[in-house]
């Protein structure tokens, strides 16, 4: 599969699964996983998805503006940047973020984040 | 060194060089490295430099707001998010930008960029 393509895939299923589902996220970690969240660490997929589900905004809906990617060695992952807006229910205004997430091939052929970092932009 | 701090260093040798002498971010990249800079991607030290060095204005500051970092692996790799403002000669406002390094250690101890991806936040 082409790497654009790839990224565009799990980027879409990524924010779609967030949107409807954000516990369905768990699949997408596993226990070496790090997920930076407004500069707050947590590890492993268990903690990670505890992390999505306790956010305080339940209903929410991402756009995307840019995806970039990159390989990002010989292990065969893969680096990938989003920018978008984050429109939660009930506010008026959509606020920016970037996101930027690290897959890392699984032996059965498909890929899980290893590394994830969040931020709103502000201002 | 802790990472944090290994990071923090990073970002301002980096910004610090690329608002003083643009040229000299070679030493920061090899043969493998890939820049994509809104988008066009550039592989290797020697391409990169030479996209840096012909962007479309010469004299510019960036301030930076935030920082992120997580360990990207076993290779002992690195991955830095970067969130702040560029500052161009002449011009009234800042851009907003986002920035990700992924930086990877070399046999000597230091660390070069593998990734460097970098986007504007517009609007």
């Amino acid at each position: 599969m082409d790497p654009n393509e790839l990224a565009k895939a799990f980027v879409e299923h990524y924010y779609s699964t967030f949107d409807t589902n954000r516990a369905g996220l768990g699949n997408l970690y596993q226990e070496g996983s790090m997920l930076t969240f407004e500069g707050v660490k947590t590890q492993g997929s268990q903690n990670i998805v505890a992390k999505l589900t306790s956010l305080p905004f339940q209903q929410c809906q991402h756009t995307i503006t840019t995806i970039d990617c990159q390989p990002s060695g010989p292990a065969g992952g893969m680096i990938v940047v989003v920018s978008g807006h984050l429109q939660l229910a009930g506010e008026q205004h959509a606020l920016k973020f970037g996101q930027m997430f690290h897959l890392m091939p699984t032996p059965q052929g498909s890929f899980y984040v290893f590394n994830d970092i969040f931020r709103l932009n502000y201002g």
